[in-house]
């Protein structure tokens, strides 16, 4: 499970990278499908890990307010930091107790530890897969999705 | 991992639904981003997950031609045929020594089972998410792809 979230990490930054080819009216131009824009999607995929991860270690759910984090510096740094705190986390003891039950506020469902995490992976790829098409309206060459041939870095990096 | 072919399989018949909706001049036509259109992209997870899986299990690559599977209809008797096949290997080892090197035909890359397995669970999940931009585009609501909440069927229902 590790391996995915190491994925979906490294994925992020190289898009965060590419993303520096944008303006900011770019970033925030109102798009077709997925949760509507470019900066939007990364801020929504960084908050609902973040809420789930959270949700897990059974800590009250911290609410971020888009508004405050409206370029893509801020949203590059805001995943900094909540990926160090996500990092203590796994290291510890996230991959244990799958089959525990976890309630959370924003969520009626009861799910298992092991479910969110399957969730939190999906929940990344999929939005990057809406990505990928939004670049390809701005002439750039999406980041690729690959798994295979990537030198995935060790949590600890982070 | 099993669960995310679970996942995968479940959402692709959802979209096959849904794609039902459509006329073959929509699921064909050409798109931007993506592997360039609706049906293409189906065939596209379904001709790789089999690849890669054959790879696993050291067997022959079998090459399917789009041409021969240019109908909604076709595609997913493709998708369940090969499907039935895959869960058979997946019943017995699939799932064992992670760490075997993996050689294939197509890619100069030597691969663990381990991140082959990984890599054709993302490369779905990534693949779905842009037919979720561009159901938008069709005023189609796209299939959830929220990994909770799901009632996933057993392997053996296949």
């Amino acid at each position: 499970m590790i391996k995915f979230f190491k994925y979906n990490w490294q994925v992020r930054d190289e898009w965060f990278d590419l993303c520096n080819l944008l303006t900011p009216d770019e970033l925030l131009k109102v798009r077709r499908g997925g949760v509507g824009n470019i900066l939007y999607t990364f801020f929504h995929i960084i908050d609902v890990e973040y809420s789930w991860i959270r949700g897990i270690q059974g800590k009250e759910d911290v609410v971020f307010q888009f508004a405050d984090y409206n370029s893509l510096e801020k949203v590059k740094s805001l995943s900094d930091t909540l990926r160090n705190e996500i990092v203590a986390g796994l290291k510890t003891k996230l991959a244990e107790s799958k089959d525990t039950l976890i309630n959370v506020p924003w969520d009626e469902g009861e799910y298992t530890k092991d479910e969110i995490l399957h969730h939190i992976i999906a929940h990344e790829i999929h939005h990057i897969g809406q990505l990928s098409v939004w670049a390809r309206e701005l002439e750039l060459k999406p980041i690729s999705a690959n798994f295979i041939g990537r030198n995935l870095k060790s949590v600890h990096s982070y």
